[in-house]
């Protein structure tokens, strides 16, 4: 696989839960390894809202990662 | 898109409190774009006790996050 | 809304563990914001024992923040 | 209520694993307030493989916070 | 119950996992404390993947205290 | 059972995530010892997409203890 992660450090608080949001995708790209898979999902879960909530959660875990790694962009 | 989260720094317990909200509504926001299937996603979710729940759980991480990132607001 | 989160410190464990308890309620009641249907609800999630074990996941969560914001009452 | 907290510290891991079992079902007790209920509720998901785990998850999180409590009985 | 729980150091990460396997285990040992109920349902859940993940976390949020208590192994 | 685990030190931020990827699996693997039960499992829940988000949420709280055991890779 190709370098998609070469640091935790953002420019701010913004562009780390951007990354967070990456982050948790990958995650699911290291299971289902075909896109159009992932796509035809996505379309589906998009309009459930227990699985948006589970999304919405695996990016709050990345980001208290993120966050940390920035020492909260103080 | 636009500008909207630029500190993780609050003045008080409760706005981290609420910043933890926008935090998990963002983590929604970028799964499902469209404001629209959101609202309505809203109207069936806040009636349900689990998907609520589940709701509550990601505001408590998010809020980890700002607690820490306030130093719990000693 | 007014004002309900002043402070993360406490007297004691307990007093921490029934903080921990409203942050749980108060992620629930900023997305449901009817005391009715809250009420309703809760009628029937008290004799689930799934959601009555995730209302416990939340309190936990929210009850390591807390714990970290008093130093763990040493 | 009754006090039934009175200090994170206990003597050794296995008090602290267990305290961390009171914690959990505590945060169940709070909102099913009815031993009758619970007991009831208990005996069902006791035989649910996904309850149990879930009971088991809630235990972890607690035990985190016990175990940071005691600085991890070094 | 006998003392099966003394420590959390370990001489190496791997150990560390297979504690965390046990603290998982233990977790549910202590709510459903027939072992011959729990080998009926372990004969279930091993063939359902959504458990399986849920196992699978319960294990993770436990390598975190371990790992912690371990200071990484470092 | 072999050694598969010595460190939980990695040479960058995507070795880390790949690490807690092994680690999620490893969770798994020690409940259903058998190759071929997980196989035909993943060939299912690669489908269903909660099951993928639960397990990029393991694999989020993996990465959250390497990304500490490596001090985020500052």
């Amino acid at each position: 696989m190709d370098t998609w992660l070469t640091s935790l450090q953002t420019d701010n608080p913004q562009e780390g839960f951007e990354l967070a949001i990456t982050l948790a995708r990958k995650g699911v790209g290291y299971t289902q390894t075909s896109p159009e898979v992932r796509s035809e999902l996505r379309g589906g879960y998009a309009h459930d809202a227990a699985t948006l909530t589970s999304a919405s959660h695996v990016i709050a875990v990345h980001f208290q990662t993120v966050a940390a790694a920035n020492n909260y962009w103080k």
